[in-house]
């Protein structure tokens, strides 16, 4: 099984290969970047050497500038973007990104039509649809990183507040990885658990969790400069199960269209269930009212922002037929 | 960490060893039995060593027929006990098996005074409490496999309905080891969306699913003679909790106080956190009426067994001064 | 990846069937077996699924009499063949298991054509050759357990010798799975020292070692019937290499063609790196003089009894064109 | 078990702290830092919470600026030093982290009397000796990485040539951690055959290969700025060993008296078995007259250069007792 990593000398994307590799979840890994990042790239592939022969694992590991060593990848992860500055606002950052991933999207499409792209760029939700329309993929093969990140933050806050291990949180966040983000507060259970059957639930004050996971990247970039391994473990556990076809259900950012309360023609974070080719299939679920109320807005939100970015493409950006089909939407 | 398993030449107590062993959660493990079986013991011994080494795996195995062995054992795990024939109702096996699981706990409480016993020997829920009379030991160092078996059989029936990955399955049995036992359905969710959320939910038919999973075992015995991996990796589940002091939530056959629906001075699987100590504290969970209901009518059975079993052994199963405790009760 | 184990209700069969479920190597698992096992197989299947939901793993089991269910199999395991009483010698059970390997070889053939054979029947030597010859496959896709657990045997003894890790322990034997094995001391290391460099290598009695290794299957059988755990994880391990096509260094029983000090037409255990297409070369190593002797004349020995099996063997078992082919050996 | 990395804001204490928690190796993490870095420790905590939550892990990680928490610990990690800028001789280097060193040790001394220390500041050998005689522990309890990462450099560098699974390649390196290292090349071994018997010997340069051995550090240093995941993991490797108390044999900077070709007072990695109490004892190989030769010359001048260093450090470094010790030697 092949990986190959965009953006492999930022934090995250080095992070996310380290982990792939010493988690023994790929045979080959190409740590993809621009020119002037080749040596540190290189310098990357050295280290991971080190830490894998500690483990007795044997990865081939590739340092490269050339979008052709994506050729044959079985997943390929876009990490790349500019940094947020404070002064930014998120449309700010929407726009150049967006040009940077429809550009490597294309070149995906070019070097490696097979391939399942995986986005981590923020906007995510966004990104994942300038993913789609650029490569031209189908839509159970382009989906992004973003709400799964904040389901661990949430069993992690509820680990916390419950004073029990986090692996018996069972719990989900799904809608927009931003603000509009829709935990599912009904469905959240402790050890097998509903977490209203459990005494100290009165003092759980779920609003102020979600504002804590919603501001919880932004926290950690404000402390350390950027996130790591959280995000790289994350996806990790995505590539794992795509790789291993284990038909495990996550939430990711995915094309919608109808699956679940009639939304459609926006990526957004729902359950589904993945497996070797990518998307098996949207889990069709039902919600509270307050639930399914936040999950529209979410929809809205995304969708606008969306249409706004993809305005500022061109046919350079998404070729010309996919251009077209977009203008019909 | 030492574990000695007493019984270790039956199916269950030989297969318990194994997973121990090969899962590497003991340093130390000794196979107990009688002396007839020594022979055997020094054979499952050493085939074990065969398997460990091809794992790189290195563990201390003992085979022995003399319980001055589990001194210093971190855990004692008693799976000794006369099979069940066809024409046996359920106390005429309980009655001989308390003798058994009394002789030994009285022999674990002199030799290995500091261990946590945990009991497999059936109808367990009524051996626990023999076990933690018989031993004079702490309440939360004398618990029972049993509803974590079948908790665990219930996500797999539950898996194969819904066609998802067993370990998106999260669900809990309480109650009684038997034909009380209580699935909380209330509670059960998959990937962390409720069941009842799911859109074939409809054609789903927990009743029936109930009843296979109260036949599971004895389908087993029917097929292949006994249960042997199954329960195997259920205890290896529970003592691998405990030795890394993992405070996770299983359900365990405990002694209660009045914890959940004021049930006392029983034996029931309940959801309880394990560590190093054993059951650090009972999980006070509330249920749905129906399940409720349910609970307290497994109390009341469960009760009136261990009282008819516990009057049919004398000072020579229980000593002095644990006969005249259990009296007052 | 799905593998088949042929003989599933015999002891190895099934402990072999269990350890690919439990350590995750495979997505589907046939258990296959005579008509009047399928009952037990049903009950082992049953049986397995209860374990793996305790490790949250999820693998298709099927247990069958039909041996149209191979199909598509990676990998097909013969375990079968008569046991050898007390006054049997090798040749007499020799005969029967080569009708029954070669009426499992030819069905394999026509039924899982791209498969690779992992004989395990006694004396494997002489079965991987009966197997080879009966499927008509290519060498590199037939091929036997033998010096592996042998390796692992003398593993364990070196390391209780000088009190050390199991896993420091780097030693090989190869030659035949039986008397004529031959121990590699010369390269045998500790901890990436040479043995003999070890302060205690003076008491080290290689001989007397080795006469233990040969006995080691024998003295388990003496004690419990049966080898059981030990060849199953030495099979685990041969097929984890294959199916993650690690490209690890393993003695197998394989067919030569003068790789190794001129030695043809014999199967014998033999360093082979394996990968996903079996066998992916014969490693071509020197030895010391003694050590080449001792290999020699296991391949003498090895040889008779391969064609005194042969010759025992008609149309029916090997089919027209490859029987003519061995007459011309 | 509770381990503490002093210098967690550094690359590679922050990887260590991390391997350590996603291996699962530890209950406890403390990251201890300087007052200044406090903020990026929090953030390293909050990140790898989010990292362990999708591996389903549960540690407690505390961000100190503290030494005090370090109280408790079973292993401390010293990380912390000045780098290396091009103009610095080894020398310039060693004087001012052994002021570090010593005055760490003698906190932890202080804190954890009854910790292990282990040592990663370079040059370590040297360091490893400050820590000794500042800790005032017994010399089983403080030791330090070196050429353990270079045996698993080496590995990987056989691998290569070979063309093997570098799981299959044994071998060591003893003596200093720079220009005076030893492979033990007599006794350097591939899935349990010498490699002098390999095909492919001849082509075999070890001289070049240890060169690069020796610059492996540096050339990673040279491309990304650091090295970071390979001491990282090398230490999650000898950590884990400690805890788990699984005796294997590694290759640190040990405190010598005589064990080896009579060297003593001075510190050099040589095989010792480790178990939870440190070093459990050193091995007392033999070497061929070459290995033996490079051997005392690395004791040589590693003695010399703690010579040095141990000069320019006062008693405000080593404490009262231990300088006058120390003027002894």
């Amino acid at each position: 099984m092949k990986v190959s990593v965009i953006g492999a000398s930022g934090r995250v994307g080095k992070a996310t290969a380290f982990c792939l590799a010493e988690e023994d979840v790929v045979d080959e890994l190409v740590l993809l970047g621009r020119e002037k990042s080749l040596d540190r790239l290189e310098g990357e592939a050295l280290d991971m050497y080190d830490a894998l022969a500690a483990k007795d694992i044997g990865v081939i590991i590739t340092a490269s500038a050339d979008m052709e060593d994506v050729k044959d990848s079985d997943i390929v992860v876009i990490t790349s973007g500019i940094p947020r500055s404070a002064d930014m606002s998120r449309i700010d950052v929407a726009v150049p990104n967006a040009k940077i991933v429809a550009e490597y999207s294309r070149e995906i499409a070019k070097y490696a039509p097979n391939s399942i792209i995986l986005v981590i760029t923020n906007p995510v939700d966004v990104m994942t649809y300038v993913a789609l329309k650029a490569s031209g993929f189908d839509k159970n093969k382009v989906f992004g990183l973003g709400n799964h990140l904040d389901s661990l933050r949430l069993k992690n806050l509820v680990a916390k507040h419950f004073n029990i291990h986090v692996s018996e949180i069972h719990t989900r966040v799904i809608g927009e990885h931003g603000d509009h983000m829709v935990p599912l507060v009904s469905s959240t259970s402790i050890g097998g658990i509903l977490v209203k059957y459990f005494s100290n639930y009165d003092s759980f004050d779920i609003d102020k969790i979600i504002q804590n996971v919603k501001n919880a990247g932004n926290y950690v970039i404000s402390k350390k400069g950027s996130t790591e391994y959280g995000p790289a473990f994350a996806i990790s556990n995505i590539i794992s199960i795509i790789l291993n076809d284990q038909k495990k259900i996550l939430t990711v950012s995915t094309y919608l269209e109808s699956e679940i309360e009639a939304v459609n023609d926006v990526c957004l974070g729902v359950p589904v269930k993945l497996g070797i080719n990518g998307i098996e299939r949207v889990i069709r679920i039902k919600m509270t009212e307050k639930e399914k109320k936040a999950f529209l807005k979410a929809a809205e939100a995304v969708k606008d922002t969306t249409k706004e970015v993809m305005k500022s493409l061109d046919e350079t950006d998404l070729g010309e037929i996919k251009l077209n089909e977009q203008m019909n939407n």
